[in-house]
């Protein structure tokens, strides 16, 4: 059964899918039930309810033109419209819309490598190509630059920054916002401005230099809603000579404290990479003695979970120790980083440095569990994942401090809305003594737990979607926010950013009533929702 | 004489001023000529002319709780308001407002620095602290953390990072704005907004993710006029354990090619820091003989540049390898580069390597003629500085691709501009064969030519200013805009990213009428100009 946006006659949405057909074609313009039901999050944790968002059409233009002429046909209609590049932002909403009965524009078509330049080190792309596109592009013309990745390739450079998405690389190239460059949009009136460099008719350096001159505007594309971003640019990293990673782990549970201000050091200092923290113990999560421990009041001590992985004869913690750059440069670091971290953790262990030399075949890049890390794209991360009877994911995502005392207080206060909601996942795991946060993010930590949804449950939906929603309050009363979240708890997120009355939700209001007074373009993304549309927020 | 704001009544003018007293004291505003006369633009291009852009009071607020107070008052008598932190935007328009008759607010009170944590790698501080004040902070205190800072120390961190200024330490710490994290700014309504985890009250990360949840607004109050900034957040770098320089000299003219590109290679991929391009031949750019030969129809060929450098005994272009890190890896990093070049271009010579571990005594330091590149802010730069006749300069700040090919062709091209002109500058260089553009930008150069302003000399001015436009106008022919300018310039520049009819300027415009309706805050700032004033626009 077709929703059509809220106020918007079935009439005017017949005319302007009609229009949208003499438009781009009618063979890109999807309103059929069959075709929709592919723009469904396919995590929803609201699957076939009635709060579940999702499509009226869709339409797939093929260039930057067919785009303006969409806007403007919607413009004229006032028919919301949901843009997503390739709609694979799995855990974060897929590509379903933030407001039901919104028009997908999918811009999958839009798919071409502008420009990879290996001397000056930047690319420009369409929102529609992947990771692996790129990559295979790159690979093609034996050019010696790298990319960025997120685990799964599929996904779009261009989506992926514009959800604050993240990678494996060094640096501010794990941040894919952060290391971009310059903007191609349609703005709500359906006029192109182009940002930063791009904006100078013929301009030499749009991949190069980001801000141009006067306000620099690009960030309001990124978990925003006022406009739609048809190319992007964005810095590369140059190939290295070679690339070296070894393991390190320390014994006792508050060697996490200095484990993380000498990692913190390494990275920041420009000597290490992403430290991807884990812990050989988490595979105890659930092992009925510690889960025990932990349950008690005051929860396990550092003395008893000290004890307990000397009862299984395993070190508390990992470090990935990543090093990019000249051979004899890295490996010389890596006896710094072993002298520094033995100095502060004596009983310190190390893996031997594996080691490889670019350019580098794919025979050789095949050895790596963590070809991210060398900047592959590929589906790996896919093989053997397990949902038991899930059929999804959602996440939680909340920054917290790169600090051991952030990660140990994270696992404690969240344990806490675990046991009071009384669940125990199949599959998807809570969160624990073992569990750490992600390093993506190249100064901050991210707190992030996956949380399972279903097909079939909806009462285990409503209890995921009420534990996401206590663990937003908590984490807030915390002072931790999250980064990242699927539509349906957008609002929740955006409104615990609550500093002197939501001051800057109701900055960025005024700036959407003022760019998009019909509020066509995705009404609530990012919490931002046009005065048409406010009394939707939840 | 004083200049009052476009429109503004003396009555109005009078009471707000009245006000302005009983809000923040008596002694904090400015409106004697004497003191008004403090916050002249001394290096202004159209110093004594009906043109100047002059104050018609000031005020200085010590709490962000004054500076509400301030705009509160400005917005009900619709005075225009300039923000200015430590008013050292010398060349790019010092303490001086866009529009005259605005009151400028002088942020100097506000210098607390309100934290530097040295585990985590931020500070966050107020307008009024100079780099001067943070580095002593740090000194005192013994903190681990370095701080990027530009030739003269007595500038705010705040201040240049919203103009886009930049640094000499590596990679992104360089770029002000880049390395910033988290803002409080006072909008034009006179309410505090929080932007990033500032957004989230007892937020633990402010100083380390930088966007917060939804769009990220914080670019639009870097040479824009969309709020007050009273805060800001920085990552900083730590102390490193070892910096390590050379100078690397290449022959011929066209080794450049070559030295550019090995350059972008060891800096994208982390090895090398800033390269700080110089030619030895650069004393002889006023040499008759040079200038004969580079004044002729089509300018000096590579071989003539060749056998005159050669004549002179002396190489045509050098670099500067810096290296940050580990003393053993900077040391192996060191061979890595040179041996790099020498593949490149055999005839390349190396300085000695000179070296120094930290931490150092400021003995130590002081023995680095560059000592900005290691962090230490200083008044240096202005030592042995002669202006001859000139009162002052202004800069020209174009950004071209990083390669010799732009390199080579804004030389000509910007010469042919003085050329036509017809003007020798005295004290102040023009451009020639060997004049190289500055490295602070990480993924860019910008190519920078000084004017020089009089204070004496109304013609002499006239004619700088119309170099200057001539020479925006030229760039934008080729691609080119530039990044930063004076008050003066701010309309012809921002006026030449004219991709499809100035849609960023005119997307700008829509945002400043919608969040600042009376058009109180910087009116003309980066070339946006509120609807009430948009006559004003030169």
């Amino acid at each position: 059964m077709k929703v059509l946006p809220p106020g918007v006659k079935p009439a005017d949405f017949e005319a302007a899918l009609g229009e949208f057909r003499a438009a781009i074609g009618a063979d890109w313009v999807f309103s059929a039930d069959e075709d929709v039901e592919l723009y469904r999050d396919q995590f929803s944790p609201s699957w076939g309810e009635e709060d579940e968002r999702r499509a009226s059409a869709a339409v797939a233009p093929a260039s930057v033109e067919e785009v303006q002429a969409i806007v403007r046909i919607a413009n004229r209609h006032r028919i919301p419209l949901f843009p997503i590049s390739t709609g694979r932002n799995f855990g974060y909403g897929g590509p379903a819309p933030n407001l039901s009965g919104t028009v997908v524009i999918d811009l999958k078509r839009m798919n071409r490598v502008i420009e990879v330049d290996d001397k000056r080190h930047f690319c420009i792309v369409e929102p529609g190509v992947s990771y692996l596109d790129l990559y295979r592009h790159i690979q093609e013309r034996g050019l010696k630059v790298w990319i960025d990745c997120p685990d799964p390739g599929w996904g779009s450079p261009v989506g992926n920054a514009l959800d604050h998405g993240v990678g494996y690389t060094p640096g501010i190239h794990r941040d894919h916002f952060g290391a971009h460059c310059g903007m191609e949009v349609v703005l709500a009136n359906g006029e192109v401005m182009r940002t930063g460099m791009g904006a100078m008719p013929g301009s030499k350096t749009w991949g190069e230099y980001r801000y141009g001159y006067g306000p620099y505007v690009d960030g309001l594309f990124a978990q925003g809603n006022f406009g739609i971003v048809t190319k992007m640019g964005f810095w590369l990293m140059p190939e290295p000579e070679a690339y070296l990673t070894s393991t390190v782990t320390v014994p006792r549970h508050d060697d996490l404290h200095a484990l993380i201000e000498e990692m913190n050091y390494l990275e920041h200092v420009g000597v290490c990479g992403d430290p991807s923290y884990a812990s050989p113990m988490g595979r105890y999560q659930r092992d009925p003695e510690l889960v025990a421990m932990w349950k008690k009041p005051g929860r396990a001590s550092a003395q008893e979970l000290d004890a307990f992985a000397a009862s299984k004869g395993l070190p508390s913690w990992s470090a990935r120790l990543q090093f990019y750059g000249s051979a004899a440069g890295i490996a010389a670091d890596f006896d710094y980083a072993k002298a520094r971290l033995r100095a502060r953790i004596p009983a310190a262990q190390f893996t031997p440095a594996e080691t490889i030399r670019f350019p580098a075949s794919d025979a050789e890049k095949d050895r790596f569990d963590r070809k991210v890390a060398i900047g592959v794209p590929s589906l790996e991360v896919f093989t053997g994942m397990a949902l038991a009877d899930a059929a999804g994911h959602v996440y939680f995502t909340s920054v917290i401090p790169k600090s051991a005392e952030a990660v140990f207080e994270a696992q404690r206060v969240y344990s806490d809305v675990y046991d009071e909601a009384g669940v125990q996942f199949s599959g998807l795991a809570g969160v624990g003594p073992y569990s750490l946060p992600a390093t993506w993010a190249y100064h901050t930590f991210i707190f992030r737990m996956p949380l399972p949804t279903f097909h079939d449950d909806v009462a285990a939906n409503r209890k995921v979607r009420g534990i996401i929603h206590k663990l937003v309050e908590v984490a807030a009363a915390h002072g931790w926010g999250e980064y990242r979240t699927p539509a349906m708890f957008q609002d929740a997120v955006a409104k615990a950013y609550s500093f002197n009355n939501n001051a800057l939700l109701h900055f960025c209001e005024q700036i959407k009533d003022a760019v998009d007074p019909n509020g066509i373009l995705a009404p609530g993304r990012g919490g931002v929702w046009p005065k048409r549309f406010r009394k939707e927020r939840k």
